[in-house]
Parts: structure tokens; sequence; C-alpha cells
């Protein structure tokens, strides 16, 4: 059997840690989806489209890799597109609570068919989010290392 | 490529809690090593033995699971053992902090090869670990539906 | 002395968590005033009418409770009404912290005559708030077990 | 009915922190049984004597308050005591994981028929412990302000 | 070598507890300058003009205070000033997480030339924030000892 | 007037994540005073002549650094010293909840004359402690780039 694994997210924009967690999932399972999230409640600082191109730009050099977009009920769209297990990245306490909720919601939508699965981050990215990299970015801070070099690229010709 | 995962602890005893992650993860991996802590740097509540012939109790009718001892670096097993991925549990806050210290220096010393990966406790096993089973177990109290009912045959069998 | 005790929130919408919170202290206290707050800051999901139907609903079996609707200084309130001790719910961290602030607060605002009092979440309900709950009904998801049956078809009937 | 709550602990020694908490909690219940914990699993600093002398010391200005040993399973004390709620006290977070998790096997252990309250700690008292005080006392170090000070005269004629 | 110490906020109003800091963190530089944030991406309670004249009838009393107003990226304002290091102050661990994440970017900003130190709170202010004490005054609440009288005096001359 | 600041600890053994805050520290104070404890509560698992041969050859390149040895009350130390401030680093939460309980203790014993100021640690090194230290090693483990070269040539020479 094939796993599939499912990395959800606004991606607004991708960042470095994002990317760590992408490659390092990759190696658990035989295809992952990344699914960009459309609707999403906060409104988000960048376009559905342009979050999209940077998350294709960060992952173009990797394999089984497959981009979709996402909308509506999690445990809907994980039955529907044959899922196995949703991925999650962990980096402080405050993640912790917020993941351990949504795991214990989405285990009893899921009816115990698909798993939740963490990874902690590496802790080189441990204060990377995409809501810092955005306010220093925005700010003309310096955010190279920290974003893919072509997600910064992307970043920088749209101001 | 079949994917092996390591589920490894002292299980002093099992607890429902540990079936839990255990029966979960099988469903995530082609093949599950058990690997019972022989030099447990704590004193354990129970002999290496009674611990093994517990755990065999509990996963009798689980298939894929080998149940095997385990010493030194965990580093140096997974890698004799041809281990993809290390499993672990997360309960609440003080488990995360200690499992993203062990998680990112077990990344430096698996060299990238190997993940640590995590799933959540099921709400109805938050409050349940091996201490405060043993400790409530040996003053007296209920314990039943908290470890496998051959378990606490087995813990009731050793008083 | 009869002992009365004040249970305040917005229940937007009431959850089966809060439900066994009142259940529980109504086996402390000799009367439970809940107050469902009138002014709340964030914007609420349902309206004052529909969250003081539903909390009706929740409740119409229990004994020696009085909903009341709340608005202004909780210090205030509870002087008025002759309140003996503000009944809160903890189920994470996060909860905890902000829950030390405002019970440290209030203990200044009620001269030390009147109490915060917590019980802790029942571990079955320790992923369930108001708004997680609204979020997986609003798009679609299954709630029943987590509300009161009598307030899922009422939020239903809104739809 | 009457209201019976009980406060367990080692009390080793008793600090301000806990006379705060017996204080408010007097005025919530009618009777309070303060139980001094005989078998503590970590050896105690002060004897299971002096402990009761000096609790004594610290609440004998207070009325309707019963102080007794305890020791053995929680659960079986508060039944044969008619113990209608435990009370804890809440510092840190560190206290609440703790505090959730025996919390919430006492629930069980207590079939529904008795509660754990919880008041949070004054802030004045927030990093006072019994450890602590200890170690600073016993190193030679000022801790007056922070034990009754019929406590701390006890404590001296120890030395 | 002179130090000079940063304490940027948005003192939206100050509080005893910001005085605190300040008073305390004065003997640990040669010249402090407050940083009152212009720019803040949260609606302000207070005009900018109003923040700056509360924290300058805060801090009348103290020497070697420079009260200045902030915009844009902190790395750059710091290396303009000839700051050496950043104060922040710590109250819970919620702040600790948030504190951690922005220390650590701006370690990168800084190119490890600026600091940023902390200092715990003081425990009688552990509960002080600006949108508790807002929250409270607003609603009619008494806040004195918790800001500076003089600054409630000006609170209460813009009602 | 010159700033004299205190790095205590029991440095068994000093890891990167010490000689980081140590070199970070120095450019924010004239001079350090390292106070290697004497009497250390847990048994250490390196001597004391071997924990401070190891910090000397941790800071044999810095300046304006005093190694000491460090017993009894640490307020007395830094009373008899006239050291400024002492130093502490913060690397999670547990620590956090530590670091506050024993900064407001001290700031009662030090009578406001002195502070206790907090780094945040490098995320590099976020997860090494000298117990994990100590525990890979004694397994076999490489702790490279986690040690100085120098500290660790002196670890494996008294193996």
């Amino acid at each position: 059997m094939k796993k599939k694994l499912l990395y959800a997210g606004s991606f607004d924009p991708v960042t470095n840690g994002h990317l760590d967690m992408i490659t390092r999932a990759c190696a658990l399972c035989d295809d992952m989806v990344i699914g960009v999230v459309k609707n999403h409640s906060k409104k988000s600082r960048y376009s559905f489209d342009d979050r999209v191109s940077m998350i294709k730009l960060a992952t173009v050099h990797l394999e089984h890799i497959e981009i979709d977009s996402f909308q509506g009920l999690l445990a809907d769209y994980v039955k529907d597109r044959g899922i196995n297990a949703v991925l999650r990245g962990l980096r402080a306490n405050a993640d912790f609570e917020y993941e351990l909720q949504m795991a214990q919601m989405n285990a009893r939508l899921f009816e115990g068919k698909i798993e939740t699965v963490f990874l902690m981050t590496n802790p080189e990215y441990s204060f990377v989010s995409s809501s810092i990299i955005h306010e220093v970015f925005s700010l003309g801070g310096d955010v190279s290392g920290l974003v893919p070099d072509r997600v910064l690229e992307y970043m920088k010709s749209l101001r």
C-alpha cells in the first residue's frame, strides 16, 4: 500500500522552516500533497496565486510532490483525496497546545482512519514563522537564509 | 521500500496509552519494533522480563510487531536495526519540551537519515502514565480500563 | 450561609465542556448563576438571545440554576448579586496563564471577599471550545457528542 | 448539607503561600481538614511530628480547621472522612500540568462524587515553595515574611 | 565605554510594571532610551501624544532617561541610535515564547552586535498588562496602585 | 562605575551553550566572574577540579573573566564579591518557570541592589544541556560541535 501524506497550510509566505519539514517528510511517505489553504479565515498577506507560485518555486527540486488547493473541512478533503496521514510541524509550546486540540478534534472527524503525525522543527528555524518573516521583510529587514532564495526573489518582485 | 518504525520505552508497566499509540502507529508503517529499554537509568518498577511479558500480553492481537530489548545509544540501535523512523507520543507541554530536546539531539546523531515522528495522545488517556498507574495500583486503587486487562491480571499476580 | 456561585461566559455556543463544568459545580454550591456576557468585546457568533436560548436548553434538567445576562465589570456584578465565588474551567496551559492573570486582578477588585475557583476539564472534552465547535460545524462537520443534543438541533435550525 | 474541604500536603515546612490558601478556602466551606501526608515518597525535610506542629502554629488563629494525618490512597481517605472536595493551589504552568493529571485520575477514583477545586496563588507568594524556603533557610538566608512568624521561630529552634 | 539601553513598547498606557522595569534597568546601564512605538500594528488605545505624555509623567523623577519615538525595523533603529542592548520584561510563559522568537530573529538582524536582555517581572505586577489595565479602567474599575498616580490622573482627565 | 557580572553554574561539563552565553555577556559588562558551584546538591558528574579545568579551557581566549568557586547562598556571595548583576540563560519554558521563581526569591534576598539578567539561548544550542551531553557522550555518541573542542579532548582523556 502506498502512503500519501498531506501537508496543509496557508504558506503566506512559505519559509525554510516549511521546506525543511517537507523535505524530511518526503522520506517518510510515498507521495506528498501540499494543500494550500484557499479560504483561510485570517486575511492572507499574499494572494492565493502568489502563495501557490512561491511553494512551487520552493519545491521544484523535489519529487513525488503535488501542490493542490484546499478549502472547507480538512476531514472531507483527506477522505476525498485518499490521504493516509496529515503532517504538522511543532516549534514551541504555543504550537503544541493548538495542535493537540486540532489533532484530537480531527481524530474524531477522521473516525480513526487517518492520523495526524508531527515532526519537530529544526532548531535552526525554531524562530521562523510566516508572520515574523513578513513583518521583518515588509520593514526592509534581511530575511535571506530564512526563506528559499527563489521565494525571496519572488517576494521582492511583488514589492 | 518497507518502512520500519521503532517505539522504545521502559513500559514500566505498559498502559492503554502506550497500546493506543502502538495500534495507531501500526497503520502508518509496514513493521514496528517495540524496543524495551534494558538499562534504564531510573530503577525500574518491574523487572525487564516482567516488562517484556506485559508488553507481549498487551500486543498479542497485533501483527507486524517485533518485541526487542534495547540498550545503549538510540542512534546506534536504529542504524543497526534498519529503522526508518522513531515514534514518540505527546501528552502535555512537559512532554513536549523534553521530546523537542531529544528529537533535536537525535536529529544530529541520526545524521538526517532517520526521523522522530510524534502522535498526540488520545484525550481518554491524556492523564495516564506508567508512574501514576503504578502509584495508584500499589496503593490498592482501581486502574482497570487504563492498562490492558491481561496486563492488569499479570500485575496482580506479582503482588 | 448559602453559597452562590457565578459561571460567566459568552457560551457562543454552549458546549458539553461547559455543561460538564456546570453539572459538577452544582454539587459544590447551593445556587448557581450562569451569567451570559452581553457586551463581549469579540463579536459573538450567535446573538445574545440565541446564546441564552441554547444555555437554557442545555441546563433545563438542572435545578438551582439561574440564567442571567451580564455586562460591565465582573467585580461590580458579583457584589450586586451577592455571589460568593466565581467558577472557571481550566483545559490547558494557555487557559491557565490567562486565568491566573484574571484571577489575580479580580482578587484586587473583589477586595478579598469573593474567590475565583477552578475545576479542571474532563479529559473527554479537553479539546472542545466554542470556537472549534463553531468552525467545524460551520464547515459541515459532525459535532454531535460535543454539544448537548438540544443545542445541536437549535444550531441546525439557525442555518 | 455541610461542605467539608480537604487540603492535603507534606507542608515541609508550611509557608505563607499555604496559609494564604487555607485562609481563603475557609470562606468557601463549612469545615476544612488539613491532611498532613505521612508516607510521602520523597524523604521529608522535617519529621512528621514537626510538620504537624508547624501547621498547628500556622493555623492556631483559624476556626473550623482540623489537622489530621493522611497516608495511602487519597480516594480512600476522602471517602472515609466524608470529604466533599479536595483543595489544591496553582502557582505556575508546571503545577498546572501535574495537577491536571492528578485531578483527572482522581475524578475516576472519586467516581464523580468528590471534586478537586483549585485556587490561584496570591502573586505575592507566587515564587514561594517549601523546597525553596528550605534551601534558602538552610543556607542562612532570610525567609521572614514567607513563612508564618511562629513557624520561623520553630524552624530556628530545630537548628 | 558607555552602555545605552533601549526599552521599546507601545506603553498604551504605561503601567507600574513598566515603571518597575525601567527603574531596575536604570541601575544596569549608563543611559536609557524609552522608544515609544509610533506605528504599532495593533490600533492603540491612546494616541501617540498621550502615550508619550504618560510615560513622561511616569519617569519625571528618573535621570539618564530619554524618551524617543520609534517606528520601522528595531534593528535599524538600534544601529542608528548607538544602542548596546535592548531590554525586555518577562512575566509569563506566553511572554517567554514570543520573546524567545523575537530575540532570536533580532540576534540575526543585529548581526551579533546588540543583545536583547531580559528582566523578570516583580511578582507584585505579574498580572499587570496595559490591556488588562485599560479593560478594567474603561469599565470603571479601580486601577490605583497598578499605574503611576500621575498617569492615572491623566487617564481620568481624558475620559 | 564598572559593571561586574556573575555567571554561576555547575558546568558539569561546560557546553557550547554556556560558552555562547559567556561570550555574548562579556560585551555587556566590564568584568565577568564565572562561579563554579562547589556544593551542588545534585551529585556532580565531574569533580570540582575537572569542572574548573574544563571551563578554563573553554574560556582561555576571553579577557576580563575570572573563574572562582562558589558555595552557600548566592545572595551572600554576590554581596561579598561586589557583583552588580547575575546572568542566567533561558532555553525553554521549563527553564523559564524555575528561573522566574529563583529570580523573584533572589530579588528579595538581594534587597533590590543586584539584578538577575537573562539572555535567550542561541537557537543552535537550544537542545544542549550538560546532562544530555553527558548522557550521549557516556554512551559513545558524538558530541563534537556541542562542547568546545578542548573540553571534548579533556572529557575523552578522563574516560
